[in-house]
């Protein structure tokens, strides 16, 4: 039995020394390159096409475990469930990917089951997302190998996904036969944004990473889960679980929009069983979102979802307090980074302030976002 | 003396008669072509390259003032600010642009000076937005004429402009002066998409027009204000008002991610005045988004920017009514028409209900939102 009140980070990233190590050996991006700055070497990652500020610095953080549990340790966090950070193995050939799949779940299972516990405490401290070999011309064979290989990884509990599928992008039906599986093994699908939007969109002042993170990374996001609606694979497949990073991006906001856009379009206006909105109610969002209105908004949001089930006669206002259950407390260490060498990460901090500012959640549901909804999903007791 | 409480619709388009014949002479994009469909002529308007679904068709309802009147009479709208619809003038030569937007100008204020009155008012029921040419190579003088020309005309209380500027986007120091003489003028500028994100992102499915509007749209709109105030428009033009569509898209729902992607990028975290959040108070948002919890937040967001004033000790639940003031209904006439003929259109109808359904609004402000705080902002009287 897990202790009552524990605070679990849902969003926390990886390079796992494997990992790490490819990255290195890369000329191509996504590399980490050694580069002397004022005189002194760093290892910087470049994980995008023309990335601004010449990449970032990365350093141990990134793939030592212990650096991970310090980290959590500073914070105050219990648990953490992590996963491998963008882009996965997306840039690799199949056969590659396949292998490499394989390998780093087996890492990431290690990782966690070498880990430390929790104290007087059956719970671990660390738990994993598995990886797909996600990539085009990859055997539906090979996926369904990993889907399997991760279910039956004690301490796997669901598996972080890009938005490209095999290519096409996630509402392709050729994945359908890995929704089923992953349905029927009860995993959670994080699904992580990693390209964003065309970057002529940004213009030509330098923003820094500021444009392809605040907002290309949740439009990425918004558009791949708005085409999984749209394809119908919440209807085909309507026990699948899946978790949006950055608290769903921006489709909270947008779907009553997209709802209306749907209901006026010949093309799609039949096709879905239920209104848009029902289906965000399929959806767990991290509490990445770094501002208290934020996450009340968007667990109101996954609250009303009932109100837009086909056939419902219900017309009341959304309880918040019901959503909050489906938000989860995330940090994405190691990104974003202080500025200023301080004792508590900003973004940490932000995030749980956010979470204790919430109008409308009691202790519980607060309670509940910063751990116990984490608990609950991922079955850790 | 206005009417205490009239229905006011701040999003509401024409091609006026001018820009209709002037799409139909063109043989590129945009334009409107007739083309046969079930053996009867019909008129189909392309506004963007590789439009979906054969483009949509147009008719009267476009560019006859008498049934945009029907229009409002049908759905009980009192008054109307109209504006061309988008494209503009974006495709044109400078020249062109420039002669276009002073001759449009002249009759978009014809178009509201010569439409009726209200009954037992001075209140006109139609009033305009303006254009700017905002073209490439346009001069500096000629947009200044445009907004001299807009702001001495009795009837138009503001100008429309897409996020291209004059080729480099919104965030372009060339456009300074423009914001000063729109500042100067007390005009509102209605920010509007047209472009939204590059169509790749759409993937290879026909989802008709869904997923351009429901989501390139907003995107389009939260780049552009989002380049807006890092290039710090705001802190030099601090009177500068400017009026979101489609509810800020999705700024209100990415804001804070915004302001901590801010704080931790080395290349901007000193530049601006304020924190990002700030300057969302600045902004008015119509109240075009289809649901109740969408205008709750976003009335929430506005409020809260006091408390991310530079040096603020303010630590307040956002009040959602404060914010409220600021946004005004729309209907985005005449798009979004239903798909089965209907006395009321359902776009319509479902923007009044979730302004009638959004908790923690009394009926003073859901008045406001639906006329009264249009009446204030344009000053119609």
């Amino acid at each position: 039995m897990a202790p009552a009140k524990l605070l679990v980070d849902i969003h926390t990233h990886v390079y796992l020394p494997r990992y790490a190590n490819m990255l290195r050996a890369r000329s191509s991006v996504p590399k980490i390159m050694t580069t002397l700055i004022d005189g002194k070497e760093q290892d910087r990652l470049l994980i995008l096409d023309h990335e601004p500020s010449g990449g970032r610095p990365v350093g141990p953080q990134y793939w030592d475990r212990d650096q991970k549990l310090a980290f959590m340790d500073r914070h105050g966090i219990d648990v953490s469930v992590v996963s491998t950070a963008n882009p996965w193995l997306d840039f690799l050939p199949a056969s590659q990917a396949h292998e490499l799949a394989l390998e780093l779940n087996a890492d990431l299972e290690q990782y966690c089951s070498t880990g430390p516990d929790m104290t007087d405490s059956s719970v671990k401290r660390l738990y994993g997302f598995g990886l797909l070999p996600l990539v085009p011309e990859i055997t539906t064979t090979s996926l369904l190998e990993a889907v399997k290989q991760i279910s039956e990884a004690p301490h796997l509990k669901g598996l972080i996904m890009g938005t490209r599928g095999v290519g096409k992008g996630l509402d392709d039906e050729a994945l359908d036969p890995v929704w089923a599986a992953i349905e029927a093994a009860g995993l959670v699908v994080f699904l992580h944004p990693h390209y964003g939007v065309d970057g002529k969109a940004w213009g030509d002042r330098d923003n820094g990473h500021v444009l392809p993170l605040a907002l290309g990374f949740p439009f990425e996001t918004t558009t791949a889960a708005t085409r999984l609606i749209l394809s119908g694979v919440f209807d085909r497949f309507p026990n699948l679980r899946l978790l949006l990073a950055h608290s769903g991006g921006a489709l909270p906001q947008l779907s009553s929009r997209l709802a209306s856009c749907i209901d006026h379009d010949p093309v799609v206006a039949s096709r879905l069983k239920h209104d848009a909105r029902y289906y965000l109610g399929k959806l767990y969002l991290d509490a990445v979102a770094y501002g208290p209105e934020e996450l009340g908004f968007v667990s109101e949001v996954l609250s009303r979802a009932n109100r837009y089930e086909a056939g419902s006669t219900l017309n009341e206002p959304a309880d918040r307090k019901v959503g909050s259950k489906k938000v989860l407390f995330g940090t994405d260490h190691p990104f974003f980074p202080p500025l200023q060498s301080i004792e508590k990460w900003k973004s940490v901090v932000e995030n749980l302030e956010a979470i204790s500012s919430v109008q409308g959640w009691t202790e519980d549901e607060k309670d509940g976002v910063r751990g116990g909804n984490a608990l609950s999903l991922f079955n850790i007791s």
